[in-house]
């Protein structure tokens, strides 16, 4: 986590005078995100003081997708869901341009991510997930999934023998996890626009109650219950991945049913799923720890993926029986 | 620049419960600092909402130099002057230790870092440093300047002739920078509290306005002019050292004499302090510099301390007239 370009003062001055909020009277870089450089700006103008986080999307980030990013926080957030809106510019744009990069500027949450999550707040979680899949369904922009099913076939094939270097056994291990996770992907399970990256740096809370969710980089189409179990694997486990809160998961299924009831073949799909959630991340975590292996050693401190590789030990057991 | 220790939302709350501010409602780690980690941090309680700083020291920070620094600070805020100001706990410390590192809370200033001044903004910190010469005369603490003029001989020996490595004829140069700046300490000339890393980074602004003089991590006793001659060699060049802007020169010096005018003799030592800023700059930059080839790359940036190299030829054939 870094701020990967500075922006001078005098730049972001004159950034900001293309919007309508005011002279900025403060700047932080914050150390939030991988791929972008992130700013809290508070501004003062007519409307009084107002607070913006500033994005600078760098390297990694496909920027064919910010367009539906945006697009997709603006439909949230008319829904009355704690996500921060873009803000336009004068001209209307939500998409600029800053030193080269592609920028926005979004609207503050207040709000603080939790290291330990309680059953009370992943409850919230699983509530504020249904809202968001059912907030979503009139949404009318479409993105294949990038980092989805399709893609960790590819993934897999790419990474071949390098997973046992990671860990023993990896390997085979992951080819396992995608035979049993593939097989949900065929049901016909309700799909719709899904976050799909809903770790608990994702979202802020005040107290037990959820005030932003964020970070929708990865938002796409693909099975609804999938998107819960990412969730499930993000928030109901120790971070190293060895032990599973039946009380936090438990609560995490109830909050996410008391809005949206799952469907019986997304129950019995479940498993499978949170399979594929594991699988998701854990190759994504080996593709950055192999590459940091070879890259000059850069900004970015690359979580252990043998996290995921726990969970999917859990999940694949869960599966078996 | 980067968040070296991450506090988990739970571990600051219960650390905040020590102090009369309220809940936390936002914690954003901040690129701020090359031996702290700080995060803005904002509260909600009794008396609304307030922000500050929380900062962890780090490597590198002279624990035992944190009670002058945290009392100097107060010193000047009950001055009037904009300096941020320590929070005490309940028991009335302001030193505290979280996660196993030195810790404070700080009151959170607003206002922005300049990246190229204007000669408005330097003539406004000429004033505001002439204030803080004033402001710190009833000061009692007291501290040798831990990076004055009896470390550069040590460094310089230290360094010897690593320093042709970063550019030839680098060490000839200091040397020669070490023998007119060490003239300047030995005519007794008015001595008092410092700040001694006046840069820009360590100002903040609303307009032309200074609204925070802040990180007084190298305070120390030492010569006022000398420290006139740090924000001389921060404020009036271009960032690689190559041009001095002789409007923003004239603004700083006009500022600072507005508010306590120089004697004869700190003006006749300033050419010769000016050589000793840069000196000292140039010194630290080039040991983090060198260290920084036999480290493990680590998060931080090291500058180019070829930006001081310039300053000092600058300073040196302005002594030499």
């Amino acid at each position: 986590m870094a701020v990967y370009t500075e922006v001078p003062a005098e730049t972001l001055a004159s950034f900001l005078a293309d919007y309508a909020v005011g002279e900025p009277v403060m700047a932080k870089g914050i150390a939030e995100g991988v791929s972008n450089s992130n700013y809290l700006v508070e501004t003062a103008g007519d409307v009084g003081r107002q607070r913006f986080i500033l994005t600078l999307y760098e390297r990694r980030v496909d920027a064919e997708s910010l367009p539906y990013v945006l697009a997709l926080m603006e439909h949230l957030a008319d829904a009355g869901l704690p996500v921060p809106r873009p803000v336009k510019d004068r001209a209307g744009d939500a998409l600029r341009t800053l030193l080269g990069r592609p920028a926005s500027l979004i609207a503050y949450l207040p709000g603080i991510s939790v290291t330990s999550p309680t059953a009370g707040q992943c409850f919230a979680v699983g509530e504020a997930l249904a809202r968001l899949h059912c907030a979503a369904r009139g949404f009318p922009g479409r993105r294949a999934n990038p980092l989805g099913v399709r893609q960790w076939r590819r993934t897999l094939e790419a990474l071949a023998g390098d997973l046992d270097g990671i860990s023993p056994g990896l390997g085979s291990l992951a080819h396992s996890a995608f035979d049993v996770a593939r097989q949900a992907f065929d049901r016909g399970l309700p799909a719709g626009t899904i976050h799909a990256d809903l770790f608990p740096d994702n979202v802020l809370f005040l107290g037990d109650t959820v005030s932003g969710l964020i970070d929708f980089a990865f938002a796409a189409d693909d099975l609804l219950a999938y998107d819960l179990a990412v969730a499930h694997a993000a928030w109901c486990f120790c971070p190293d991945g060895s032990v599973l809160d039946p009380a936090r998961a438990t609560a995490l299924l109830s909050g996410y049913s008391s809005i949206r009831p799952l469907g019986d073949d997304e129950l019995a799909a479940l498993p499978h799923l949170c399979c594929a959630a594991a699988l998701r991340f854990l190759l994504s975590r080996s593709e950055d720890w192999l590459a940091a292996r070879t890259e000059a050693a850069g900004l970015v401190t690359h979580k252990d993926p043998r996290a995921f590789e726990r969970r999917l030990q859990h999940y694949l057991a869960a599966v078996r029986g």
